[in-house]
């Protein structure tokens, strides 16, 4: 017969086996994926953060690249999708050049996250994402434009109250190129697909839906 | 007679007013100016924040905006004088669209100071600030080099150990065109002189010489 203490002793690992209960909001890839995860890394960089840089052709400053700070979002807390929504006005020069040309890439650092510790931001291990592709006004009757609202507005809170008469607007990053460096060695090659996709089939704690 | 009590308020009341003490690298602009103040918030904006994006026109993507994450410095600690450098290798892609087209902004967020508390990254009382200009390489046997890499080293200090076979190079940032976001009602003219001379001639705590 088995004594109590192994008893106690095996549902103490199975314990410590099982994963974390869901909680609505908990973040779908809780912790920074391993090096050799890109998509999964591509993917907890998007979720993650809440702001970064969108760069377009500037239509004032004769075509030079004209990055600027944006906040985003790629989902509700709890269910990140991968593709960034904007709210922006055409009062800001970002809005106007990508109504002019849509080339833009959205620009985001682990380093404001936290978990580079005191690894330089341009060390390759402190991980940086460039998602480049066109910037695309989202129809504000559409279902997507619903989505979007709801996805931004739950990460800013503040949003839903800006001034109605700068006549914000939901815009989209359709992703054509993935530059990631995440570690020594260069940039990963990810694909689009592989980036949206990831976590569709996963199960658990990762599980996308 | 003047009492002793009273003498001791007129002491308290003159150390009060008393500038604190010089310290070295004790920050130039110690605390963030007034929306009114432009000039000195873009120096403070770059003088604090250690990283930004720097975008390029896209030599791999046919001319896209390429925004990437990159570490700079525009004076060692305590000297702050508003030129960004950069510590860059043609492995990287940025450096490479530099050399074949200079035209560059570096794009900075007050969001990662923690100055902004809880006001959202978009909101413009949330300082941003856009620097466009030409990234140019810097003759590496120039005093200028030196200085920048004295200015490069001293806030970045893993720098100085990354690999020599990378052959990592000091770029700069010539500042033609200036966008500060930092309050209601749009962007704030400086002129790159304005900028650039901020400081030079004030006294005290702020004094940048």
């Amino acid at each position: 017969m088995l004594s109590p203490a192994y008893l106690v002793l095996v549902a103490v690992l199975l314990l410590l086996r099982l994963p974390a209960p869901a909680v609505a909001g908990r973040p779908l890839i809780d912790r920074k994926p391993a090096p050799s995860e890109a998509a999964a890394t591509a993917r907890w960089l998007a979720g993650e953060n809440t702001w970064g840089v969108l760069s377009t052709i500037s239509s004032d400053l004769s075509g030079a690249p004209f990055g600027n700070v944006v906040s985003y979002s790629d989902g509700v807390p709890g269910k990140s999708h991968g593709i960034p929504y904007f709210y922006l006005t055409t009062l800001d020069p970002t809005a106007r050049d990508a109504l002019e040309d849509d080339r833009t890439s959205l620009t985001l650092s682990e380093f404001p996250l936290g978990t580079c510790g005191k690894i330089d931001p341009e060390n390759p291990t402190c991980a940086k994402l460039t998602l480049t592709g066109k910037l695309k006004l989202v129809d504000r009757q559409s279902s997507e434009a619903d989505l979007a609202k709801a996805a931004l507005f739950s990460k800013h809170s503040e949003m839903e109250g800006w001034p109605k008469n700068h006549h914000f607007e939901i815009f989209k990053l359709e992703i054509e190129n993935i530059f990631l460096i995440d570690w020594f060695g260069g940039p990963k090659p990810i694909s689009p697909s592989e980036y949206l996709e990831y976590g569709r089939n996963l199960q658990g704690s990762r599980m996308i839906s």
